[in-house]
């Protein structure tokens, strides 16, 4: 690997679905990969994912399929990142490195650290990037095109091992943003936790309301459902990462509601003028990022 | 007028925005239209109304306007509909047939069915479409395809007025539903105005959130922009709505508090398989609405 040309040998995927297959496929695309060996539980997925040359290789070995890597990239359910881990440590060669696209940080890099050895770094990553679907085929090599990536190295974290994460997802097409994980969790929860708890909520309430006979819900337009496009995604995802994140996410519940609380007395009251500076302040906020 | 050909003579549109503008648009697709006359305060707004063909004459003058319309189209702010109706009825022909398309309707009927003398009817009514776009240039005449639209006639609503109102939306591509006006104000309240509160509570609780320096705003993926597109909708409109639907929106934001409140306890204790469940619930009640 020089500076110039980044290539990485043989990189193992653990967890071959939208996010680890998109990544294999997009640095197979920048032609930066030898090997591409991808382990997973599912059989169905993993032939799929041989069968649509995502990878070159497949086991339900994570200790077979990692041993000889030089990176391995675990792209498991969050919950399950440490025990993985705790797995393939052990075996993997000198020099190899682990990065991950788990959700959450802090807790990731508590259940990984205190697992290293001599010769074995870990990077903890999280690219910010993907869609309702899952699994193999639901991966494709323009996913992290300009979407932004975080990584989060601690003290421990090796400067190679950081450097060699960061030209990888900047091959991939992601910008790379280092912060420490603290901020990164407090980050994630304002903008993707809070929100996805914020819809549950939503379609919880309205949908079990039964006042009249008829399913409310069918009344809904484009706006409701666009709204509620989220609330659509995986229950197990997102009971992790509540598990997980849950000081930041709590901190960013609570802020929510005291908003909502501020702008139910406004209504309550029928003050006409805050209530219109509480949406114009919301609509500038929301034309910005357009 | 026969019962098989709808026909209006001359049509009055007051407020020829997206809503007012797509109505004339849709029933002159249909040939279902003479004359139509569009009224309204910004002279800009219709003479490009006029250009575009979607009225034959403007005014600035309502009681001029809609003195000799068949019928009375109010697409005007939910605020403005009794001052508007005050102005005209003393002047409109007999036989006249006023409707609205307000978002809200039992404040508008108690605005405007006082006003109503022997000769005047009104139907009061709420298509159910709509897109961010506003003003004439936003009108176009497939708008209220295969949308509801909701009639919540009174027990001093003409019978003849209401099905020649239920008729003109039908021709306009929509299908039509009857119910009382708590109803309908409940069954927004809980599908439209409540997610708009969410939504502006949301962006305002995120986009104020101040503990780093930059903007975290600018770490959103398409799901935040996606799930906030709602809070960038007009804040006059939104401010009328939640004046004139105060007890419903009230109601609805009440019961949202109370599910957001039981997922941050299961969030604070750790509840795993609740957390689940109650994911999976909405997920559920989502997915039937695809």
């Amino acid at each position: 690997m020089t500076k110039d040309t980044f290539y990485i040998p043989r990189l193992a995927i653990v967890g071959v679905g939208l996010i680890g297959g998109s990544l294999a496929l997009a640095l197979r695309e920048a032609g930066a990969v030898g090997e591409v060996i991808g382990i997973g539980r599912g059989l169905a997925n993993l032939e799929k994912a041989l069968e649509l040359g995502i990878v070159d290789r497949i086991t339900q070995d994570a200790v077979a399929g990692t041993r000889e890597a030089d990176l391995v990239f675990l792209a498991t359910p969050v919950c399950k990142l440490g025990e993985v881990a705790a797995a393939i440590i052990p075996h993997l060669k000198r020099g190899a490195v682990i990065t991950d696209g788990g959700s959450v940080k802090a807790q990731v890099i508590a259940a990984i650290e205190p697992l290293l050895r001599p010769g074995v770094s870990f990077v903890p990553g999280h690219p910010i990037a993907g869609t309702e679907k899952s699994g193999a085929e639901a991966a494709f090599a323009t996913l992290y095109h300009h979407r932004r990536c975080i990584l989060t190295p601690t003290q421990n974290t090796e400067s190679d091992a950081l450097e060699m994460v960061e030209r990888m997802w900047r091959t991939a097409g992601s910008e790379v943003v280092v912060m420490d994980a603290e901020k990164h969790d407090r980050i994630l929860a304002a903008i993707s936790h809070l929100p996805h708890m914020v819809a549950y909520s939503l379609v919880n309430a309205v949908g079990s309301y039964d006042r009249y006979e008829e399913n409310i819900l069918e009344y809904s337009a484009g706006g409701f459902r666009d709204f509620t496009r989220i609330a659509s995604s995986d229950p197990s995802m997102w009971r992790d990462i509540a598990l997980t994140n849950r000081a930041a996410l709590l901190e960013m519940m609570e802020r929510f509601e005291h908003f909502l609380a501020e702008l139910k007395e406004d209504v309550r009251s029928g003050e006409g003028e805050r209530l219109y500076e509480f949406f114009q302040r919301s609509k500038e906020l929301r034309d910005n990022i357009l």
